[in-house]
């Protein structure tokens, strides 16, 4: 059997996904896409390069591997409160394998179909295995949330659990086999619905993709402010706390990455009012500090001054942890 | 000396480059930019993928790299007639060399700010050098170019030189020397200008990046047509044919890519009105030959028919020239 060529690969697998949005005048196929933008909306656009081996371990189910790419991209979306519309893939691939493309296309475009995000271009290439995904979608104008808004007495929210994906992919490279930790870490679930409705509520926002301590990091940063966290109030999953005990779930959650929460803060006076609706919301939040003056991070433990070190995963850094 | 960590280099290389454009309300740095569209225009979208000893040479100079990853696709805007405004970048680096970030960013910059287009965001990791740039940028409402509006009797013309890129190349591959024929290759300039005045007057329009043969197929079927055409029309630089015989001249002006011109026809009862206002066109364009009823397409020499084979670069197709 003949391998597919480049045309082949893109009618086969990834043209004709655009049905179900009529904002597309022109989608795969052309020279570049023709987009209608809704008036009165900003853009926020968002993309992540993914390289096997580095953002995830070489032979990884291929489904997983069309899933992530797009769910670290709508992630991203998810802090900016954005709602995702359109999606560009650059895939290079070592060779044009019909089953790891089939595969491959199933998980991106699952994704893609449960948040209304169609595929209108791409580039497909040989070369080392990489996928580079790019979304755009809208927001209200003005209204994007961004990491820098926060201020001194604003409390800090994360959403769900925090350490799953990075103890599942530890025992998925021990023992090979799926597991429900390892689904965290192989079917990441973007957090979109929680992000928009956040807009209105939140001072800052960020996703958590390099571990809670790396992104809160950035977000103090970014907001010129310090903090004081609770280890305790770190939200743990009876997932990974029955097969970790507390000092390294806490380090997992902390330092372990890929868990594609939202991380966030809410304005002083809007807090009580924020947590009587927080029940409401799609995802469990849970508070776990406030941010202070200055640049001091200080963590606790039920009381007890404690050390964290807030890095966390850098390309670059051959010093990095 | 530390290397730079990833952050480090984002904000060393890519960032603070928005000036000029009063469009972006966030751009490099937080979890995605936040753009405001224009009133009544639509939106084009392209990609491109360079991957290093695939698409460029290993070991070609950073700058030309990073002119190269913008350049191919506001060559693919041009093809659209479309204006490109914002610029993501996602680049796998091999490690975090200072003086090609330096050379590659000089390169991207110096052509962006001549098209005035803005890095609004990207992703830098580390992995095997490849490139993925996106463009997007603005059209008139409806009235974007594209390849499929050709019909029979519509004349074909094609812009600049062709064959420069690839001769210059393989000199560079021979004598490791820069020349002038080489600085069409290390240096496209997409037709930006030329593809916006197209506007109103082409019914198809491709960039050639592939060679003729391989792109103008791509118009032919995309717009149901055959076509006749002649040899000895098509545009060849005197840099060509002073180091080229006619038959090495022809072949890689059909076959050696890289020309970055555009490709077009225009409507037969609009073709004198055209070749009137032609010479005024920011770049010279040449007459090559007339789309015709039907698929099949047939070559001429001075009235004598001639065989061509009308394909291309495919990055899977083991069997591909």
């Amino acid at each position: 059997m003949r391998p597919l060529g480049e045309f082949e690969i893109i009618r086969e697998f990834f043209e004709g996904h655009e049905a179900g949005r009529d904002d597309i005048a022109i989608g795969v196929g052309d020279d570049g896409a023709v987009l209608c933008p809704p008036a009165g909306k900003d853009l926020v656009q968002v993309v992540d390069a993914l390289v096997a081996g580095i953002h995830f371990p070489i032979g990884l189910s291929p489904r997983a591997v069309g899933h992530r790419a797009l769910a670290v991209n709508l992630s991203d979306m998810a802090a900016m409160g954005a709602k995702g519309a359109w999606a560009t893939l650059a895939l290079s691939l070592p060779d044009s394998d019909e089953h790891w493309l089939a595969d491959f296309a199933a998980g991106f475009f699952e994704l893609a179909r449960r948040h209304d995000v169609a595929l209108v271009g791409g580039d497909t290439v040989r070369g080392p295995l990489e996928i580079v995904v790019q979304v755009t979608g809208f927001v209200d104008h003005g209204k994007a949330l961004r990491r820098s808004g926060g201020s001194p007495g604003d409390a800090v929210f994360v959403s769900g659990t925090l350490g799953d994906a990075a103890a599942g992919l530890r025992r998925l490279h021990r023992t090979g086999e799926a597991n429900p930790l390892a689904q965290r870490f192989l079917y990441p679930q973007p957090r979109c619905e929680l992000g928009q409705q956040l807009i209105g509520w939140a001072s800052a926002v960020i996703d958590v993709s390099d571990g809670l301590a790396a992104d809160l990091a950035r977000l103090l940063q970014a907001s010129n402010c310090g903090g004081r966290f609770c280890l305790h109030d770190l939200p743990l999953s009876e997932a990974l706390t029955n097969v970790c005990d507390t000092d390294e779930s806490r380090y997992l959650a902390l330092h372990g990455g890929d868990d594609y929460e939202l991380l966030f803060a809410i304005p002083a006076d809007r807090v009580t009012e924020f947590e009587r609706i927080a029940p409401n919301l799609p995802t469990p939040v849970a508070k776990i500090g406030t941010l202070e003056e200055g640049d001091a991070v200080s963590w606790f433990d039920d009381g007890t001054p404690v050390t964290v070190a807030m890095t966390g995963y850098d390309h670059f850094d051959r010093a990095g942890d």
